[in-house]
């Protein structure tokens, strides 16, 4: 067996790993001091470096800048930029990013292949030169023990907060490996779009062939139990550096480390929506199968009215009924059942809601977090989407100009 | 040649319509006096009922009832009541609307094979005894000229105002026909699911095998345009109810009123979407066929980033693209123009947002209704879509409790 446990260090946790937030006055308005807006991740000795993109049919400029000039080679550099997506900007967004890797291997001879990520408003040219002058900033050791921080902080937008995470995992054996990541997001992810990115640092001695169908599986389980892979940004990314430096690995504990990490991230980008104030899981089981699960999760943790009727901790179930009917998944009402906070209010036909369980089943919605389970009744499919409430603050930060 | 114009008097416009909205207590707080609940829509000669229901699969009891006992057969009337949707209500749902049904008919012999619609709160039982009750009420011949109005605002819930409309087609050959009805909705529909119900008269003579056909072409342009099929309430119902009193029919000039009476309603049901100030019409345009561009039209209307940058008067054509770009359908950057209220902001991946567009568009957008115009530029498949903005107002409607 293995042992988790969680450590400090957030990306910089692994061994052989340095990570930074810069300025490069991206953020600054005329009378605001300067914030970090660009961050960066270097690995000291280079490798391939795997990735997940949008499948938004507009991929952003730097995604397509990695699939034609840095996929299949051996990278060791991440450069992160808030304010601008570089998204809708043509083959002048293409080149603008060349620009500024090009610029980064000529001052740094030490960076390979470097690979960039951005987020912010898409359909304005990338201010290069911004992004250019602040590459002298830029070290090569950890020059403290909050560098990692300083990072997770640069690839903000909307955040309300860094999301940070890292685990040691102990091998029967004795020997240990590192997985630190960081992750932005902030916007109510699907269905409003807003960028997801999350960048993965393990010391971890991975085979080759392995590395990018554990990533996936994990994706699959985690982000994507928050955002459906047609309905992302322009710029969504989820990339896995590894050093290999533990020389340690064992491919269950791996994964369920790894899993752990996308999980507490997924969790914070949800919980850290734009405007919500609580995070809510959508359970459902007795699907007809995974896929439909997944469906009906998804339609539940979309649906505005179920949204806001969470905001209102109204524990009006039959928004939630016609959602799961309206969701085009096998169901009976005679055989579902639902649950607020652990408590059913419709069992398989029958309305259970009276005045004692909508006060208990109201007075759990005003938690942090719950649960609403549904089983349909049908099969085993099973899956949880994790959703949160809708409120004036959303409409606030979203009807402002330009954010 | 035929001739269409608009006249008063909605659904009971046509000849053989009798129209009214009663008082049954159900919209009656303690404090609050008497309001119109209950409406009704008798039709002087029984005649075949077409009807078109929600694809939910929770369809609501009074649809069930429909579908099992009145279906096929000739019908007079219409009982529709607001403040309880008699769904997820089960076998007893069914068994309250034959209840009623019953009642009404005992009450009155000249109403043959009944039919109830509802609208209002999910999964509490009807207050049948109420309804009932108030079916005293009930006369069979117009009270005075206000009476279809009295029935169109006793159908509504949220609505800001009734939904109204009457056309007279005068055919080439001096005969005539006229169309009515009247409507709810205020949800914003999809996707938020609150009720759409539309009931439709007319005294034309049409062909029995052409009715229910005609009916269901129109309401693809029409209402499918505001609201998707699978995305719709336990209730969303329209049905046309026929006198062939006037004798006249041809199918052109018959057709082409219905689909201005459904265009009329539907879009006066976005423009009074729960807390909307602006309805917007999102015509794609140049897709790989018809159902690329509903689905990429339907995509823009419905989502929460366009919504809320449209309550904020942001040209954020960004926001657009990236809409586009998720939606899954053949597109590409070099070969999509956007518009917004007329001004050009992208052209084949051309960038032409400067300031003075930016301005120019934002003024547009501060019009009541404007058009956002996407042409996909891949072949010639074409749809419009309407949608509304999202503000404050929306989230203060449905986080009240039980709303």
């Amino acid at each position: 067996m293995f042992k988790i446990f969680p450590i400090d260090g957030g990306v910089c946790a692994p061994e052989g790993f340095v990570a930074d937030g810069i300025s490069a006055g991206l953020k600054k308005s005329d009378s605001e001091k300067e914030q970090l807006d660009v961050g960066y991740i270097f690995m000291k000795n280079p490798c391939k470096v795997c990735a997940i993109f949008t499948q938004n049919t507009f991929q952003a400029a730097p995604i397509v800048y990695f699939n034609q000039f840095v996929k299949d080679k051996e990278s060791n550099f991440i450069l992160i930029n808030t304010k601008n997506a570089n998204a809708m900007t043509g083959e002048r967004g293409v080149s603008d990013v060349r620009e500024v890797m090009e610029c980064l291997i000529k001052k740094y001879p030490q960076i390979k292949n470097p690979i960039m990520s951005s987020t912010g408003v898409i359909g304005v040219y990338l201010p290069k030169e911004k992004i250019m002058e602040s590459l002298d900033k830029i070290t090569f050791e950890n020059k403290d023990n909050f560098s990692h921080n300083r990072a997770a902080k640069a690839i903000m937008t909307t955040d309300r907060y860094e999301k940070e995470v890292a685990f040691e995992v102990v091998l029967q054996d004795g020997k240990n490996f590192r997985i630190g990541a960081m992750a932005k997001g902030a916007g109510m992810i699907q269905p409003s779009m807003a960028t997801m990115l999350c960048f993965i640092s393990t010391d971890a001695k991975i085979p080759e062939q392995e590395a990018q169908k554990i990533l996936e599986s994990c994706v699959q389980k985690t982000f994507n139990a928050i955002s459906v892979d047609g309905d992302m940004s322009t710029n969504d990314t989820v990339m896995l550096m590894q050093s290999g430096l533990s020389q340690a690995y064992d491919s269950v504990a791996f994964e369920q480390a790894l899993l752990m990490v996308m999980d507490k991230l997924a969790k914070d980008i949800v919980a850290d929506g734009e405007g919500a104030t609580k995070l809510v899981g959508f359970r459902v089981s007795g699907a007809k199968d995974v896929f439909e699960a997944q469906k009906c999760a998804k339609a539940l943790s979309n649906s505005l009215l179920v949204k806001t009727a969470i905001f209102g901790c109204d524990p009006n179930w039959g928004r939630i009924a016609s959602t799961i009917g309206a969701s085009q998944v096998m169901c009976d009402a005679n055989k579902l059942s639902i649950k607020i906070g652990g408590v059913l209010v419709y069992d398989k036909g029958e309305i259970l809601f009276d005045v004692q369980r909508e006060k208990l089943a109201s007075t759990q919605m005003q938690k942090e977090s719950f649960m609403v389970e549904c089983d349909l009744g049908i099969a085993d499919g099973e899956f949880t989407a994790y959703g949160c409430d809708l409120g004036y603050e959303y409409v606030k930060i979203n009807a402002d100009y330009r954010s």
